[in-house]
């Protein structure tokens, strides 16, 4: 299985220790992005992967590219311009601390100042059998927008099954420009045969209504032609925390995992996780009931990891799942 | 509103992961003392705070002295003399094991042998709304004990309000001289308006009895015209350790916060947190059962932060009071 | 008390910060083995220790007697001879995830190529008053498991009470050498009188049977004329974990600790920690119950610290025991 | 003696131990800039520091400014707004390796796009005694242009000496504006009176020709009336790296220093530790002679300490003059 | 040009800052070996390289594999089989002081243990324009010697050219094996156009002689009908180290570079960036002389860079050449 | 040879990388001393050493003695007491920019206050064969001078060979209690029969002059029946720095060694990798040209190691004198 993705790659940088960054004069670094993440916990499973992106053409961007291909990840399509590449600052929390995220600039980026020919995209998606982009890349700039549209056109014209996620931040948009932003979401949906989304993203940026949850998704997935619809629910309290999966499949069918208790040191990525795992069971061919399990364990652990890239193979996942041991010898 | 803290500045080391220190050959440094806490965890809130220590005439003293600028407060009042600082050697806990503190000698650092005379306690206090002092002074050697009242006495003079902060280590005394720490203690506590402690340093160094708790409390408050008595309470059993809050203010009244649960990754400096949110609530003119409860969590969450000196603004703790997410984009 | 261990010494190398091994470029580095955690959570008690081991003759052979030193046991008894080291990989795991470990070869190591005269195991024999040995030598190679039959009968010889390890794993032996295996066992048991294992151990490798499991352990104790055998339990849910020690003594004498709640730091060498604080109440001649209460403990303290080797001295463990506070100064 | 400066502040990230990046996944962080690099330099020398910049208003913005503060510069007249903030990356050299140094969009950060007012310029400005504006603010963006000039302007109309620093990078500029940019640096040289500079900045920016260096100087010092220009050169061979500084002052004098060998452990910021080396012999009112030594020495001790900001002493770097020991207790 | 390399990859653990393994608990990790090191340096220049090898199928031959693709390299062709890898410590030398290698048990790594099949190594050639063989691989196992052996066997089959490294080390065989090792050489030889090695290694493994060194070589090129042999030679007296290359071709030519004066970091697989030089200069069809120029800059530039593998591209060492500037923006 | 030594045991706290204590929040950690590192340097060389001490009965002496014995010294003499220990802060330098060390108070430490009883050092010194008395003893408190005069008289007692070292320092001595640390030097160099020490320390200390430094020393050894005198002087020039030793026998000779070469990556306790060198010699029976020249070369190389105790054996030593090669493998 060949699988391609679309989507922006940024710099994490993030003190150790759960340290403040006042507190410290080093930093962490890695490479990551949703596009990245779900390909690298894909690639560690042993399916190849590729992806399209755009880096800076300077050491920063080559070692980004290193740190692609160090993940596992084919990064042949990547096209190397300009200077920027985008930069968040990740304080990790504790207990209850909340993590904190601080975005730079990245508006400049490689990736949203890049204009991705038709030649480069064709050429991306030669041999490929399933393509993902990350919604986000319809907000960042006017360039990735259109570029995100580019890659679903072409996929689509070669017929290759398109996996979409929402990835919609409300912050990101001001209330005017919602409306050209929920055309390129529809455009982008009506090729799209995997989503992964929330309700809220059904509701408040597709403006679906209906009686009840399930009828929201039903109507969106009639709507769009979407085969899977997937995502999570968190349930907090003081306690503990548990996550639980969810997978609509066409027709009228919802299967929902078990809840999963986790206890979380790397928050950050842990939903790309859970879309890896979904794409995992989908190409084992699993039931849909094994693989929102599978997901949810997949996400959950993923809270124990470090970076926000999927580090854990599917093996390990599923001996965890069946034998809750505390060392692997 | 303009702070100035009088009080001890040590230097800590710590083994990072957890480690004991025969387990590394690399510590992690700050500098820190319970003025400077304070001070700390005001300066984040956005006040003017300033310290008053002495710090040795060398690279330890400057790079302390850089340290507490780094942390928002102001260095101009303190002076540089002599040639030593306390250490102290922080072996951080993990789960139920408890953290250990090796203190080295501190008897001969800069802050225990400089006499402040008039003229710099005086300049330090200009324009200053409320003076900290840290009751340890009173024990670690005469000359601090001297300095500490000779601050009280000239704040007091220009009608300052003074904070004090009972702080006191049965161990750091003998019995012999507990009467004449008593008499200082006594004297400091004439000219205080907001304190500090635990009804065990009611009981046990000044004396007083009474039938019950408040009782106590309240002789001890109209004895001395304190305007508020504030302390925390520990509830710890094997499955969680929850922090309470108390805030007594004159006439009868007592505000007890919620129970909050806490995780700890760094045990010190917890305490200083508790007083910097009660500080922060008074100078706010928040409620007491706001301000406690404010404080409460600002120490919870103090747990979970590396170093002696909170680093969480009263945002951060505002916003997880109401809205326990786990990740703030 | 002059304890002397004989024991494989391994390089650990494990990331910090709970990383995958691809994840950083750095790694911790400890030396380890069972006898020597075991006889480095002894001396750390106070009793005087010394390992007979081979290392390497080479610089990463002196840096690990260096470490043995450092912990505070004798070196003088080891052997230098070869090139060879075992090395083992520690990723740690966090929250449910298992920590897993990776060996390289040990086959070739100084440990398991270097035959031990009678020479210089007699030497190392001179005012010892008890002898380690850990049953892992039985496996690892020819020559360890001759080493072992050796340093056991001329401690025999000397009448120096004998105290083993089981340490039996179905993993290193194929189903045809199982048979060889067991009579080394039986011929090293029936010299041993201090033994550690699990009931496992009894039923599959030594093909015991009875009708409970305190029959089956009767009968071994019987047959081998063992004073005593113990072992640990551990009790996990979801919600929690937990240690519970057993110490089976002549007579059909049974004690079983508390059910001792814990977490896991580093969850290596945990077992190696009941071992010694076994020993440490058999030597102290402490009641057997506050013997098997301490060495629980001591092992759930274990799951806390750094490395494999205990660290906490018999003081902290019982002070912990008594009183759980959070911080010791 | 208090000085203020104008100029961005920027993160720096380096790999430590001279690697590359892609060899490392942890970064060293600081803060830097001409202006905060030449305010250190007279900070850690007893003078009073102040620095007029924008930070982004979050948690880089703020962790920069407490790194101003901890170099002993005051950041009251600093501006928290936007989002973003500058990054380079240092990949440092070794032996004749050179350091490579690459940079991320700076455009978008808040000194390239907040307005300084008036206000929070005239703010500033009181008390000071000398200014210092970094020239590369003319290139960087039009908003930091026009902030430039008018803090220029501003210090100009109530009469503070104006210290201004070419920092011209013919690649920052394309052809076509050189023109206007050459007409700013004519607008902040009419009001400057010590420059900093090469050669070349005359020669190629400003276009002053003459029959020899000195003429050219002289004609440009007079054109401007410029009471100081000052400025270094490098002369290396492959068997060492010697470090010359100038002086010119008002009528005909050119003081020039020693050759001062030196060794190369952080390349960058050097020039800065001669700017405030000068300023300091300035300030001092010593001899053209020895403050241009001074500098000198001040800027090739500089090249062997860790960071762009000049840390070592006037006291040390005079001491290092006279007396070439290599060890101080 | 498309590079395949067959040679063994071994895990290398140093001390960081120039410290002795007995002084840090820390030690820094990368993957390395001749074949890779020559593969990584000619990626950096943009190449297409894989590596024909084996590793261990566990967490540590994985992690190997991540750094491979790090380097660019493709992993494509690599077998995972076994548990072992080799493991060498390298303490870097400072100044005078030499650095040391110490070498663990390689012998029953995946390397030396597993047959490479004749299917396996068809499908690493295809495609493949030029074939690099590590003539170590000849003396540390039968099985290594074996497949080196094939390999050249199977490219000669399809006429691919054969890059061969004598890598020769007397203390790796004994005299009695000298003479199966010589005919291995001579099988290898037979079918190589490009050589690296040394005299002595013409002299002492290969026992050919004549009047002066370059008859010798003659007759070695002669004999087996080489088509390029170069090698280094380095001039070190107490001032200073310089390093020369030299590189013979058909016919009767041989070219000398500068004698290139260099500083040590990281002294360690210079050796194979000179090689990597080498065959980058016969890709490009530069002319000998410049080939052998940039050869020798590219290896004593690796003195000064982190690691074994060559990791600065041809532009930055042709820019070296040119113009030996301190810092490059 | 079983060597003891008397001396102080520090705290050394060092930043990595050059870094200046205000540019890190890291320290590296170390323990050292005089007659420790002494000690060090003959442990690696195979001798059996012993140290004679004081430490903190808490964590940080319990981790300063798992420190002396890592270095491989028996720390069974050492005596267990007080609170303190020791600390100085090492600023490395790099290139020309000097070392700087700061200390804190060492007059409280456990070496400074502790009376050693005669019991406890005649225990000491069973079956020892040399004592070494470092003379900064004779200055850090009156009760380290007893001490070490202690030493001195009860090793005389038993014949035991004094080895001492002068570590006079003018700036921890005023000028009145000179006099009496005068008699001290005297009564203990009495007993000495091996000192090292320099030429000011024989006339601005013990006041003894003549027409030339070889009269001078002359009768220094003549008056006091020193056997051997040994010291160090330093060349340097703005090119090199080079190191040459002395060793005057009794009679009239001196050797002298070569000048050596050496570069400086940690300079302190360099003094004392020539002590350990000049008695390494005398234990060996070399000759006093051999002695000489091997602990210059063995002091040479010290300053290129980490720490200040020496860490590099004889062989590497007598190897880099007949063979500067580059790398060992």
């Amino acid at each position: 299985m060949k699988i391609l993705a679309f989507g922006e790659v940024m710099m994490r940088l993030n003190p150790a220790n759960f340290k403040k960054i006042t507190q410290t004069d080093q930093l962490d670094m890695s490479f990551t992005g949703t596009g990245l993440n779900i390909l690298a916990g894909l690639a560690v499973n042993g399916y190849q992967t590729s992806l399209l992106t755009a880096l800076p053409a300077n050491n920063l961007g080559r070692a980004a590219s290193a740190s692609v291909r160090k993940l596992g990840v084919n990064d042949q399509p990547l096209v190397f311009s300009g200077q920027h590449l985008g930069v968040y600052l990740l304080e990790m929390g504790y207990g209850g601390r909340p993590s904190e995220v601080t975005y730079l600039d990245r508006s400049q980026s490689a990736f949203n100042q890049v204009v991705l020919t038709d030649d480069v995209i064709n050429q991306a998606l030669v041999g490929i059998e399933m393509v993902h982009i990350c919604g986000i890349a319809l907000s960042t700039s006017i360039i990735s927008r259109q570029n995100a549209l580019r890659v679903a056109r072409l996929a689509a014209a070669k017929k290759i099954p398109l996996c979409f996620d929402f990835n919609f931040r409300a912050s990101l948009n001001t209330e005017t420009d919602r409306e050209s932003l929920r055309a390129c979401y529809h455009e982008i949906l009506s090729s799209a045969s995997i989503v992964f989304g929330s309700l809220r993203d059904l509701t408040e940026l597709l403006l679906i209504s209906g009686e009840d949850d399930q009828a929201i998704v039903q109507k969106f997935m009639n709507d769009f032609d979407i085969k899977y619809f997937g995502g999570t629910i968190r349930h907090k309290t003081v306690e503990k925390s548990e996550l639980q999966g969810y997978l609509y499949s066409g027709g009228n069918e919802v299967v929902v995992s078990d809840k999963v208790s986790y206890q979380t040191y790397d928050r950050i990525g842990t939903g790309d996780a859970y879309v890896s795992g979904i794409l995992t069971g989908l190409i084992e061919q699993w039931t849909l009931q094994d693989t929102v399990n599978f997901a949810t364990y997949n996400a959950a652990l993923a809270h124990t990891t470090y970076g926000d890239s999927p580090v854990l193979s599917k093996e390990f996942v599923l001996n965890y799942i069946k034998n809750k041991i505390d060392v692997i010898r």
